[in-house]
């Protein structure tokens, strides 16, 4: 079947046309403009392709409720442009497709079960830590979604004793995502993360939020594997704190064999695929 | 379809035998002692009775994979006597039926999703604030468990500005649970809940952990229904504190009509069932 693909984001809005098996037939990148510009670049590159089916990974917040009249609309995003516009609809409407939409990081983590590191387990979480914090999850088999999508970035965290950061989230100030994401680092420390790479203070603050973050998620959720991309986590040394940080928060509480000094380097783990986890993850969702 | 049902609880097992309508056609209680004089009466309340399947309800940590060897087995609980007692196993040997088992808070969930208040959604949340704090969910159909069970209750929380008590979890001191419990609340202030009715800082910080806790739910899990019971909980003013605290915590950040100071009531709910929410969700779980 020949499908097609969206990674809908921020900047840019990559599309693709593939099938099921993640193959790659063509491909294009069209800038995140007004929707009056992007989408008919979107639909041009579509028609006259002869797919069935188009997956969507978007920005959020988006309504991913399939039952509902509002199915794939964009919601109340700080790119005005875009609030309240019908991406799915229009879509469907424009090249006569059926259209399925999930968050980007709902569909990174797909991609990640199916191709990349969470292949053998049944659920999954997938994390991203950059400009921003987020984080989707594949439970009984499927995208976890319910009210509306996870937010996860913005849980409520405790703060380093160290840390008197008052926190770069615009809504929250200091939640999850206003300590620990790539600008809440260079704001707190008045340089980028990759000029700090040496400061080892830094690290241990960062890796406080995050291993804190994975600590409830797992309380919560209970993932069977773990997987941390975005820019922040190019520092691999990273990782290690991190793991070292949950294992002792955890206390030895939950029982299992990998949350064990010995065995946690398998279970909080970087991706498995690089750039093209979001469109073949697209490519799925609209496969499915 | 006759089945049985336990309700496996640190001071009692509750016996059923009943159908998967949830109608109970015979019950008993049995004390929970040493398995070896517990588990003779389980089976011997069981036998000849013609049943085909036993769902089991049970307090924790107990191996919920239905893929391990040891499936069924509780796991490392203070009750030492219980510990590496493989349950459904024994069960199956003894009674020759196929045995199912979940947590007693995932239990409690099926019942609420299927005769409760959560029976117009497709996931919820079930939490109990008792001696301890505890909390099972309905996600994608079913419940939710991955690596191990879900262990909600004991997520990092961020200290009420005024609260010093030290907490009273045993792995973690002032983890939700260390914070929040029945016992939590009578070590801080020195006074059982009911006798501190009238006290509105209690109640205040009580809000505090609870809402906190729930936002970090909603942010993960975006459950279609809360539903808060157990003995905490019968404190019926602190519905309103803690909805009124989610509110502002979330600060307008998830879109959805239910996280509105006017729809929040019906949103975060008191059980729809009340004594038999555990034997009737392990009669569900015998069905699936």
């Amino acid at each position: 079947m020949k499908l097609g693909a969206i990674e809908a984001g921020g900047t840019k809005f990559v599309c693709a046309i593939g099938n099921e098996q993640g193959d790659i037939f063509e491909k294009t990148v069209i800038p995140t403009e007004h929707p009056d510009v992007t989408m008919p670049a979107v639909y041009q590159f579509f028609k006259g392709k002869g797919i069935e089916r188009i997956g969507i990974g978007s920005f959020g917040p988006i309504d991913v409720n399939q039952q509902s009249d509002s199915y794939g609309t964009i919601q109340n995003t700080p790119k005005i442009d875009w609030v309240d516009f019908p991406l799915a609809k229009r879509l469907a409407d424009q090249l006569n497709v059926s259209v399925k939409v999930d968050t980007d990081v709902n569909v990174a983590a797909l991609s990640e079960a199916e191709w990349g590191n969470a292949t053998d387990v049944d659920s999954c979480l997938y994390i991203t830590v950059g400009t921003g914090i987020g984080a989707g999850a594949i439970v009984n088999g499927t995208t976890l979604n319910g009210l509306s999508h996870p937010e996860m970035g913005h849980i409520v965290v405790k703060r380093h004793e160290d840390d008197s950061f008052a926190g770069a989230c615009p809504y929250h100030n200091d939640c999850l995502e206003g300590m620990a994401s790539g600008p809440a680092l260079e704001k707190r420390w008045g340089k980028a993360g990759q000029e700090l790479a040496d400061d080892e203070k830094v690290w241990e603050i960062e890796a406080h939020y995050l291993a804190q973050a994975l600590v409830n998620y797992i309380y919560i959720l209970s993932p069977e594997q773990i997987i941390m991309g975005g820019g922040v986590m190019q520092q691999e040394h990273l990782f290690d704190l991190i793991r070292k940080n949950v294992i002792e928060s955890l206390a030895g509480y939950v029982s299992s064999p990998f949350l064990s000094a010995e065995n946690i380097d398998r279970y909080i783990v970087p991706p498995g695929l690089t750039d093209e986890a979001g469109i073949k993850g697209a490519l799925l969702l609209a496969s499915e």
